[in-house]
């Protein structure tokens, strides 16, 4: 991931300001500005317990050219009833006349804890001296501005020539607890000046969440709040209007490598983690068997907590594993390998494994672990991190 | 739970001696012998992945009447392979010869570390005194032997008059991690002197695992050993043959009782755990969504912690409800109570909740959170524990 400064992408501005909505003294509300004939991509959360800016996003969306974002932090304006969604619109309502713009054409987002009425008279007095600030170098103060309990922003870009273009991709993102994205994502907002309209938009967004922000797990819960957003504004660029067309497959990887590089910045960051893993697993009978697999792997408390340990507990990968097969498991195909250190063949410990061998990949920062079924030609990958006593701190203190 | 001394059950004898299976000075191999003419029943996990004697035990069940049960703590014989059946067969062997029985006629039994080959002569050198030492009144011993991480023994029995005749029906379990038995159960054993052939007893096993160890979760973890086994030695009263019999429903309540109180005491006794919790959830569509919402509270890492935390974080409660269910709902009919306060009311905080009132909730040692969906009449209830700095200490220094 890159921790360098962002570059600005033509036709995006951005405002980052400090609007008090927790007992903070830091930027909590951005307001992004997207010019005139961008299209706009997003995807939402699959919790039917979604917060109330993840409805009117979802309205707003179908209905009007999106021109403005507004995020906030501390607050994720979620199981707040009637009240919640009227706020959300009264937000929509006060940026569209900051940026004479309609409000449908204004989407809503919020992060923060849940349950707790948005302070919304600090909002709406915070978006107008926003409104006035908006610049086109404001992306890495809005990558802060947008962290809960984010311990450093999420940013990423990458720059390409595309027709003859100079294109950039750039994007930011927010996430560090509540983290298994189930068709979804967390907080992300990801733009270029590259002119691609909508359904081709869509088709993208969808393979780079695929690709990054559905392939990640913290602690295995997904949250109410989740949100990705793409934006292609047009500004640099002629448009790409097929998969075929010239500079597509260039433009489709710069925004797929975009996605993974923040969704893995997210698990870097996992609430109290200090591993990075990334969890491979082969010859599965399905796709959907070998993420089956690896949620079931990368979610376990056991596997996890060993993981935190520097502890190769190998049994308790096999455990784990056998709970995300469904019906039977020919355990004698099974084969692991931690780094490319064999560690289990055929169902049990390698002949030739030693336990210092795998103690010393454990004892690294980032690994890659994979399972090998014996059951099929499918592959699939998901990043995860280690569940440590920073996990349970940060958790049981959060509120207070 | 009682944790007075368990009764004798007539036709069951009992022995636990040191066979030094791990680097311990403690019981750690138990050995049953069971009357001639009992009736046997057993569920195992649901985990492909399960170990040798899980293989080996289904083999013997559906072959023979069973004579014994050997159950080891220390080494799970999991992920072990050919030897690991090899072995396990060796030991239900040297208990036939032992016993003066056949060797299908001996279910083996292991918990412990995974992936670890069982010492075998360590277990073979220690059938034969255990043997001698047979007795009626072994239970309580028995329940100390079969521990791992266990803070404590679990047990469990009810005496009843039935058909004029006087039942004891007695119970042993073992259990803190890896829980979240899956359609099968931890290491329990329970035994009455009450006539009960097969399938009757299968059916009372299965009804009373379905009320018991089927609705617990610890971590969410499904292990590769578990097993629950009854038995009805038949020495005490006439056989009970169909479900409308004399001193049926009787017996069928003390059978699931003594289950109960061996899962609640495997929760009690979660590694790390400080709280007790009921999880009630009603008025869901079906017995499935209403156990898929329970167990996507009672898994949720970030609904423990606040648990640990004392926290009433009841939007931690309304995101996992939300990852329960499959589809859309009204969240507007969704209410929630702790101990009777109620804090949710149509998916928002209730009017008149105070944080207090909560907090003071959330403080106790055992309380119930009653979550109703507002979608149709089904209830269930499961039984779940906090997540604390403890269960990671204990699980990231499991095998140092």
């Amino acid at each position: 991931m890159s921790q360098s400064l962002l570059p600005s992408v033509k036709g995006i501005r951005l405002a980052s300001v400090p609007a008090g909505l927790r007992d903070w003294q830091r930027d909590d509300l951005l307001l992004v500005e997207i010019d005139q004939g961008a299209a706009v991509s997003a995807v939402f959360t699959q919790n039917p317990f979604c917060a109330a800016p993840v409805v009117v996003a979802r309205e707003h969306l179908l209905r009007g050219r999106v021109r403005a974002l507004l995020v906030n932090a501390g607050n994720a304006n979620a199981a707040t009833g009637a009240r919640g969604l009227s706020d959300a619109r009264a937000c929509c309502a006060a940026v569209a006349k900051a940026l004479a713009v309609r409000p449908e054409q204004v989407l809503p987002f919020s992060t923060g804890v849940i349950g707790e009425q948005l302070p919304l008279q600090k909002l709406l007095d915070a978006i107008p001296p926003a409104a006035a600030q908006l610049c086109h170098r404001g992306w890495d103060r809005a990558a802060q501005a947008i962290l809960t309990t984010d311990t450093r922003a999420k940013t990423a870009s990458r720059t390409l020539e595309a027709n003859g273009e100079r294109i950039t991709v750039a994007g930011i993102a927010k996430g560090a607890g509540m983290i298994q994205p189930n068709m979804a994502t967390m907080l992300a907002y990801v733009a270029t000046d590259a002119a691609i309209a909508r359904p081709l938009l869509d088709t993208l967004l969808n393979e780079a969440v695929g690709a990054s922000f559905n392939r990640i797990c913290v602690d295995g819960d997904t949250s109410t709040n989740d949100a990705c957003v793409l934006i292609a504004t047009g500004a640099a660029g002629r448009p790409v209007k097929t998969p075929g067309g010239a500079g597509y497959s260039a433009l489709r990887q710069a925004i797929t490598e975009v996605h993974i590089a923040l969704a893995q910045a997210i698990v870097q960051d996992g609430e109290g983690a200090s591993k990075f893993v990334t969890l491979q697993v082969a010859e599965a009978e399905s796709p959907e068997e070998a993420l089956r697999v690896a949620f079931a792997v990368g979610r376990s408390p056991l596997v996890k907590t060993a993981l935190y340990a520097s502890d190769p507990n190998w049994g308790r990968l096999v455990m784990a594993i056998g709970n995300g097969i469904q019906g039977g498991l020919d355990t004698r195909r099974v084969h692991i390998t931690l780094d490319g250190v064999p560690v289990v063949k055929a169902g049990c410990r390698a002949p030739d494994y030693r336990e210092a061998q795998g103690a010393a990949v454990f004892a690294k920062a980032a690994f890659t672990i994979r399972i090998a079924l014996g059951r099929g030609h499918c592959s699939e990958h998901i990043w995860t991190c280690d569940f440590s006593h920073g996990y349970v701190t940060i958790n049981a203190e959060y509120r207070s």
